[in-house]
């Protein structure tokens, strides 16, 4: 039996993955970043197949990881984590550094920077997983602590991506019987979803300039489930 | 240029990754267990080529995943972290589950856990990555908290043993002038480093009963750097 709210239990961070060059870059937020050896250090980063970036880091053989601090600017989840590459220049308006294989590197909200090259690409199933040799690692802020996915989860309230690895069907989740007094509703940008019961507001009470605490969708745009 | 401080800016929790079968089951501790895809849910475990359990989950087809809780028991490390199924049988002694593929499930300290059957091991170099199919998720403490590497450095000043990807060896690390009023002092079980300028309180002044904090060795057996 899987319960999987088990799966909660396992601790990430948070992490933009960019790849590219100057002329054309891009990103997204992964969850799954972490180092596999330590002679020569080697980080693995997982990439679903359908995202755009995956093609990125195939083409050019690097990739960067920026280390995303605890506050993080909602508008970077809204901009690499729910949105495309093939709709958007995701990296226009952002502060980027090239390093030295030329992949951009997002420095918005980042404490700390990773600079890859590709030596093995493996098949997860839906995802790649790319393992990288680092090249250069960089503390950007000495201070700020380190996002974790537990702390986006629980007090921003963030859920992730559909093209994440922990990406769990709300449907799978162990549902309570619930009386109809509180309602939920959901930000049609991001996924995020206000429930009246935990935030004890009724979302109508809101303030009209109240926005999505992920993304900054305006409340007009949240449907409600 | 790589600052290796940088890398501790990656985030991870602390696992018992175990495997084996009833008869003869071995353990160790690991920070690299993450999902790596939600259709189905699969999950990686980096292991040591030269851990003996890599050899066990190799034979035994399946690994079980212990989620450590944030004030696990200092032997728990010593055990899983710093000694070798080589030499002892770390199972002796614990609390233990055999799961559907009759792997053992160290139940200690654990606030949920995993059961994976292997369906590919790919080689990242000194580690194999065993990448597993989810079989059964459980939580078995609602209101605990996961153990972070951060905490278990920070806090409970851990180091990762030799053979962890995460390993560091203390020389990469920038080193400051330092006045010698202040000595350190290692654990010669765990590797634990008592830094007096750090605690405040010179190694001679602490009590005869004070032990490692990380693995619960005698204070006559920490060596003076």
């Amino acid at each position: 039996m899987i319960n999987f709210e088990a799966l909660f239990r396992i601790s990430y961070g948070l992490y933009i993955v960019s790849s590219g060059t100057k002329e054309y870059g891009n990103g997204f937020i992964s969850n799954t970043v972490f180092q596999v050896t330590s002679e020569p250090p080697r980080f693995a980063a997982c990439c679903n197949k359908e995202n755009h970036t995956a093609g990125v880091i195939r083409s050019s053989g690097s990739f960067s990881v920026s280390v995303l601090q605890r506050e993080t600017t909602p508008g970077i989840f809204a901009t690499f984590g729910y949105k495309s590459g093939k709709d958007i220049n995701k990296m226009e308006g952002m502060e980027i550094r090239y390093g030295e294989t030329g992949v951009p590197i997002v420095l918005n909200d980042a404490i700390a920077c990773l600079e890859c090259r590709v030596v093995e690409i493996f098949d997860v199933g839906t995802h790649l997983m790319f393992i990288g040799e680092l090249m250069n690692a960089e503390i950007l802020d000495e201070k700020a602590e380190p996002l974790t996915y537990l702390y986006y989860r629980h007090v921003k309230k963030g859920v992730a991506p559909k093209n994440a690895p922990t990406y769990i069907d709300k449907a799978k989740l162990e549902t309570r019987v619930e009386a109809r007094m509180y309602d939920k509703y959901e930000c049609a940008a991001c996924g995020y979803i206000y429930d009246e019961e935990q935030e004890g507001v009724k979302f109508e009470d809101l303030p009209d300039d109240w926005v999505c605490p992920i993304c900054g969708t305006e409340k007009v745009d949240f449907i409600k489930l």
